[in-house]
């Protein structure tokens, strides 16, 4: 009976994208909360406040970084989403291990910000990044092997999506191994990746235009 | 006249889904604000960072169960919403009190979490796993009798739909009885019949490929 | 130019849709943050931790209240919006402002439920049901006057919603004019309504089947 | 590689619509978390409450303040892609931008309202509404120039749209430089501003009925 069921489970990819849509939502708007005003009282003139707003901006940068990282996942799924046919129950899951790695992504880039010395910090930073792209990798590996994708869809863009999982993961390892040499040079090699996915490639169509 | 009113009501299953999706989307990233980053000011070294994130982990522990149980629930209420052709206004009403106890599921699960050897704890804990079963059933039963679901549904599939409930419930049910020699052996018996009900039955369909 | 503009401007129905269900979402939820679970240090045993629950109980019943009310603002906009083939600018407009309205649900129930001797709590408490009727009776009126319904919709429909909403702000206002005897038998009032609103015509189309 | 996967990536209009209200959605929310209910024990009779709520008003105002603003946006994003056919990778990565500006809105509306009087706090408002409007219209830009736009979309449209941007800067630009005789003003001046692209035009098509 339960076979049954599990056939039947999980097949909405509207539904799935709905809920990832939802969570992506809320993660990147939570740790806005983190940035507070200062308090009227500690303010004297406008010199004071500028200085505290200046005194804001790490928070603001390490905003930015989880907000940056969260959206180039979030292109990575719905790319993926676009793809696919239906989904099932399998899929759902591993769907689920992924956005379980989106609402835990604030956390360790403020883990990373606070202690931007500390390997420690670094490494649950990076797992954090490992596990979202190792999702998106075992999710797109399943689908195509269990039919989920469109028909017609190509076997180059099928591979497309791999290697660009497989590419980007691995600057992003390489990022960390250098952190033997020194864990800040890991993190400002880590954003640079991020802002070449977010930015750099925008320019190129236009420059063909 | 309320009664005409009451006909047109609550028909769209794709607003419920959006609600639900919503609610499920908040409920699942609501628990992360609980996990706090390390203090700086108590961090000496990259060993107390270590010892930090590590005491964290029985707070992760309990995000990761609570992620898995509205997981499971998504699953189940999406699959149904799935047959259905229309909503009415009770079925509407039927699926906030699912969503109710969906906003409670973070509460419950921090409850257990704190107070592991407690059956009082326990008892709430399957409290709000029976009324999201129960609500869930009842759902589907109202759907099955007044003609909500998609035309041409076969019985199998509406009869595969309750079994699961029934069969999960009782199972949550016998693991609760269990207290009575410990209820630690209660909570680790539920833990895995949820992990069951999210990864086991996913390498089956693999190995017939 | 502007006015080309707003001839443009807020037409899609489904991202009202979505909009509200995210606000709903969020609104629904955002109550549960105030249920605290007991602190470990002050429980003893299972007879504290159950008395510790049952302190809760009022702020539960307060959650309760608010998740009630709110889903049947819900039914209500939802079948509004079902009605309706396109949206325009104003009627978006009119939709903020009853949206606003759902924002504000959670403070003033929690204003009720902390104050519920005082006129004051209760005037507030029923200006905002007020607003959400009102901003419901005013969409739906703009909706019909318009153009913006479906084709075909019988005008026994659109007195049939208008109906609704002035009977039931009726019944509110009297409840409230209660007051002027006792404040908690407005309350007990209002809540009836609701109760009534949200489960007895459930059981009609049962009995009848 | 990347290019191929670039050309694939972020096509969906529909996901980055949902992503949007979700983040609106929360947006939208995240400030009534301000509006704390009076302390019961500080409260003796109606005249105490009654006073401390208007003592609340001014965080009210700004409440609606940042919902009016996030509103405006909201319909402006909104009617854009109304009008694109599908989106792509550079549109998505614009409309983060967009995104990331709406969510950082109630930090600058509760630092506005904490500091009227500061042109630093003035002007940090006055960049987050720029970012808003440069963002959506570099968006309409780049989707009239590189094809995302529906066929056949008149050209009238897309230059009413840019208009609306452009004009609409101006004034808040103007009214920001009125700081320079007092900073109230600018504020009172941009306040109208906004009041007048959402109430104002709703009262023409009424009149012309």
């Amino acid at each position: 009976m339960p076979t049954s069921y599990n056939r039947l489970a999980g097949r909405s990819v509207e539904r799935l994208a709905a809920l990832s849509d939802g969570i992506f939502g809320v993660g990147m708007t939570l740790l806005v909360l983190d940035l507070h005003t200062p308090l009227r009282e500690a303010i004297q003139g406008e010199d004071d406040l500028a200085r505290a707003l200046a005194a804001l901006l790490p928070q603001f940068v390490m905003y930015l970084m989880s907000f940056l990282t969260l959206g180039i996942f979030w292109v990575g799924q719905q790319t993926q989403l676009d793809h696919l046919d239906r989904s099932d129950r399998h899929f759902t899951w591993i769907t689920f291990g992924f956005l379980l790695a989106v609402t835990l992504m604030p956390f360790s880039t403020r883990l990373l910000a606070e202690f931007s010395a500390s390997r420690v910090a670094l490494i649950v930073y990076w797992l954090n990044i490992a596990v979202l792209g190792g999702m998106l990798y075992a999710g797109w590996k399943y689908a195509n092997r269990f039919g989920l994708v469109k028909a017609g869809l190509p076997q180059e863009v099928a591979a497309a999506v791999c290697w660009r999982i497989v590419i980007a993961q691995s600057i992003y390892a390489a990022g960390v191994l250098l952190c033997v040499v020194s864990t800040r040079l890991s993190i400002g090699c880590i954003v640079l990746v991020q802002l070449y996915y977010a930015i750099a490639p925008r320019f190129r169509p236009m420059a063909r235009a």
